[in-house]
């Protein structure tokens, strides 16, 4: 395998700018450096790297050279998953970080010039494939964005009654199913489940017709608390490790006739996808915004000394099948939560519940003020009663069989942007039933 | 360490006696043998067993010794879960089940009069701590029983919408939190949440004045469908591993600030607890009670040939601090659930939702016809409006700190009684915040 090293030249002196070819000009810059797991598809052993422009960096490689020295006497990188080196907490995540940056910095020779190791190291992504970045055992969903609240809100209990007593005082979650998140590019089977029509008695058992899906940020936990002591709002960051691309598919039929009294099960535990690349957290410090003051004021266990969201540009796109054109449906921001990351966590600790390296938590649909930045199909088409034209002419209420969901985030700071990749599923009937 | 075997006689030519001391007589017979994992006092290694009378049989000492054969290359028992063992499917379930009665037996040389092998084999329950039967990573709690589901209506809906307009169409259920199920005899915190006292507008954040128990079955999956493919009610037994005591803890006043719209989250999580043996399905399939005909006729996917529940008779008791009178609170029993077993398993995966070996199902609460078959005090005490009597006068609407909770169950057969020990938990607010 050769690889194609071009050296670039830093156009501005207060940015560090890598020597792989591309990396600079990429969502996948020296300032990213989202952590995943691949496999070579030429191999079988799974490892942790980074994305770097259009390459995998393999520290699982790195570290065995010993290029990479942390603390731990284990191996953090020649892993299936990113537990445990999520659950070496925020100062090995920042060694690691700035020792990686520097490594494939332009003025650091030691890698730059070992054309060996690099040859080993740096992967092109096209000779990969991704797996699912961490081993999940606990998935919950939140519901913290205002205007999907007040949507869904008014559609199912009117304007008078849009947001729940409780919504302004906690954020609302729920536990999902930890075993069917998959990773991006998973085909999403259309489930069967029982329907109420409108004109009958007894529900249906069929497929779903109002299979949805929902943009949503997912947080991964990288140090939990084991002994179930609360995680303080104040401290919470230093328990996240990073961010990805969330879509919380669910189908609108199901979800109805099941979810009372004890909320969506069946209608949402068919699949969650996410995107391969956790970004770290520390990576989009620049971009954290202040959150807007929240009103009426939360109780003490939620009350944060700054409460902020970074700054996440969101956009969903659909593509049908056998078509080459994508549609924009939602464009949005993560700053449009109105419950931070942190009130999420400490929320869900309040009560001692244990939370592992590895747990997944969504924030729930992010939703904006106007129709172009609703995050779900039930929001914008009014529950199905006013389709959505796509730019190929075909409309659409809910999904159907063969659209690709598209969902891509990334975060613009001073000097770069950062890129979440993308999060694509594609709507199938075709799976066993 | 000596061990005393007598060896008891038949009294009954019919049934098969073991040779272990006591055995016959008590909850553990031969015709038990429920799995668990323990650890001796003075070990490190954990381990599995099953329950014979007052002893703990070694099976990963047995195994060693070559004496139980498998179709595995690896070890079945000499592990820290039974997760694996699970996994086998219900010939390997059964082979060894028939194995290890043959070896207890009273007409079986091999073990008994191994004197040495014994010694290392058999051990005093005194000696050894149990642990979590298995490693869980999904937890589901359904709301199966009629009379629980209609009580609790009641009183939050009023009589005439008391059952919800899906609840006899498919099994309720929602997701739980696995990272909180705990063993019998782990201390319960008492959690604070947010509270919504009746005549303030905001909630106030504190302990809960309303921690209730649920007393439930609770089924752990030995053979999951990784694939997503739906398991079929007809053919879900054999899915299942076996059954435990569980008790669902509440805490009433957090709930009901916080369910609408997505379900119990909080007010739930912060503990589970199972009782500490697993006892095999097969082990019950003698008391199989049909269950009354289900009206309306459910869906195709729900169609059960003959769907039964076993015949477990349950009690909840209640012990204040200090004190040594157990009151009995309610007697109930598992045939009182409306939906099989096979049905909440059939249903859970219908939208192709994956199980894995270890995911624990609770049956939710079991209340029967009468207030003295409720199965938690919410219904018995009315939401705290009606306040119960124990037996040494003190008087009780939710549970006090200090009080303990005892769950028993056993099931009554032709030959022996099968016991679940005990299910027991003390209320604590001692713990760190």
């Amino acid at each position: 395998m050769s690889i194609n090293i071009e050296k670039v030249h830093s156009k501005n002196k207060t940015m560090t700018e890598s020597f792989v070819q591309g990396a600079s000009e990429s969502l996948f810059s020296i300032y990213n450096l989202p952590y995943g797991v691949f496999q070579r598809k030429d191999e079988k052993n799974p490892r942790i790297g980074t994305a770097i422009g259009n390459y995998v960096l393999d520290l699982a490689v790195l570290e065995k050279a010993g290029l990479l020295i942390s603390n731990s006497n284990q191996s953090l990188f020649d892993r299936d998953s990113l537990n445990f080196f999520a659950s070496q907490g925020q100062e090995t995540w920042s060694i690691i970080r700035n020792r990686i940056q520097s490594l494939l910095s332009i003025d650091n020779h030691e890698l730059q010039d070992n054309a060996e190791l690099l040859a080993k190291a740096l992967v092109p992504q096209a000779d990969i494939n991704m797996l699912l970045p961490f081993k999940i055992e606990g998935f919950s969903d939140f519901y913290a964005s205002e205007h999907h609240a007040t949507n869904v809100g008014k559609l199912f209990r009117g304007k008078e009654n849009a947001l729940l007593p409780n919504w302004k005082f906690l954020p609302v979650g729920y536990n999902g199913r930890a075993s069917t998140v998959f990773l991006s590019g998973t085909q999403i089977p259309r489930p069967k489940g029982q329907i109420k029509l409108k004109d009958q008695d007894a529900p249906i058992f069929d497929f779903s017709n109002k299979l949805d899906f929902e943009l949503e940020i997912g947080m991964f936990i990288g140090v939990g608390n084991p002994d179930g002591r609360r995680i303080d709002v104040n401290k919470a960051t230093s328990h996240i490790f990073g961010l990805v691309l969330l879509n919380d598919w669910s189908a609108r039929d199901i979800q109805a006739f099941e979810y009372q009294p004890l909320g969506p099960f069946l209608s949402k535990s068919f699949a969650t996808s996410i995107s391969s690349w956790v970004v770290p957290l520390e990576a989009l410090k620049d971009s954290m915004t202040p959150l807007p003051k929240q009103f009426p004021e939360c109780v003490e266990y939620l009350q944060q000394a700054s409460p902020m969201q970074p700054n996440i540009k969101l956009r969903v796109e659909i593509q049908p099948k056998d078509s080459n054109i994508r549609t924009t449906i939602c464009e949005t921001n993560c700053t449009e939560l109105y419950w931070s990351m942190e009130q999420m966590l400490a929320h869900h600790t309040v009560n001692h519940c244990i939370m592992k390296p590895g747990d997944l938590l969504g924030s729930g649909t992010i939703s904006g003020p106007n129709k172009e930045n609703w995050g779900s199909l039930l929001e914008i088409t009014f529950n199905g009663t006013e389709p959505i034209k796509l730019v190929d002419g075909q409309e659409r209420t809910f999904l159907q069989d063969g659209d690709t969901v598209i969902i891509t985030g990334y975060c613009e700071m001073n000097h770069s942007k950062i890129g979440f990749g993308s999060l694509e599923g594609t709507v199938s009937r075709e799976r066993h039933d």
